[in-house]
């Protein structure tokens, strides 16, 4: 077992960091672990997520849009309905937060 | 694939939380992954770890210690010697960061 070996420092952090920054945040995580069920529309989400506020959950849906992890498709209906469900980039990371709440469940939060 | 439901939020959020919480760190992480190579001496550490002072790494190596991720064994020789090497908790983290990096080099990189 070898974590790869870098000449440069910084590739062998940024990769590491950079998941680190998507995943840190409370809502993003359970965002992302509900949309890994399946597709769902922003009501579902907001009972869900029981106690986040209409403003955080648009705000995050927005930027985890804009970050690609998540897409956004709107019907045409009255009322209009808006879709919510994970990228290929949103379900590659699926993987690497299970890996880590394994971990976590494992040696650090005692269940 | 579904992230596992919780009923409570926290449980939900908090192995990955702190998960994400030990890997932040450059040096935490560059640590890891030179003992994931095998044990070294904190000459070794220090060396390989371009750039990082020695009370610095002195810190980082104290607080992975407490963490349980490394153990110290010190050997009665003259001059002393200090050897350093992962932990099963701190080979367990090293799965979870090459996750993190691989998805990092995939997706947020562009290595």
């Amino acid at each position: 077992m070898e974590l790869t070996k870098s000449n440069h420092l910084d590739d062998a952090v940024c990769p590491v960091a950079r998941t680190a920054d998507i995943i840190s945040g409370k809502w993003t995580l359970l965002i992302i672990r509900d949309l890994a069920a399946g597709v769902k529309r922003f009501n579902q989400l907001e009972r869900s997520l029981n106690g986040i506020s209409p403003k955080t959950l648009s705000e995050r849906l927005r930027s985890l849009e804009e970050e690609g992890i998540i897409t956004r498709r709107t019907f045409a209906e009255v009322p209009p309905r808006v879709e919510y469900s994970l990228t290929e980039k949103g379900l590659d990371l699926v993987y690497v937060i299970e890996s880590m709440r394994s971990y976590g469940k494992r040696w650090l939060c005692n269940q």
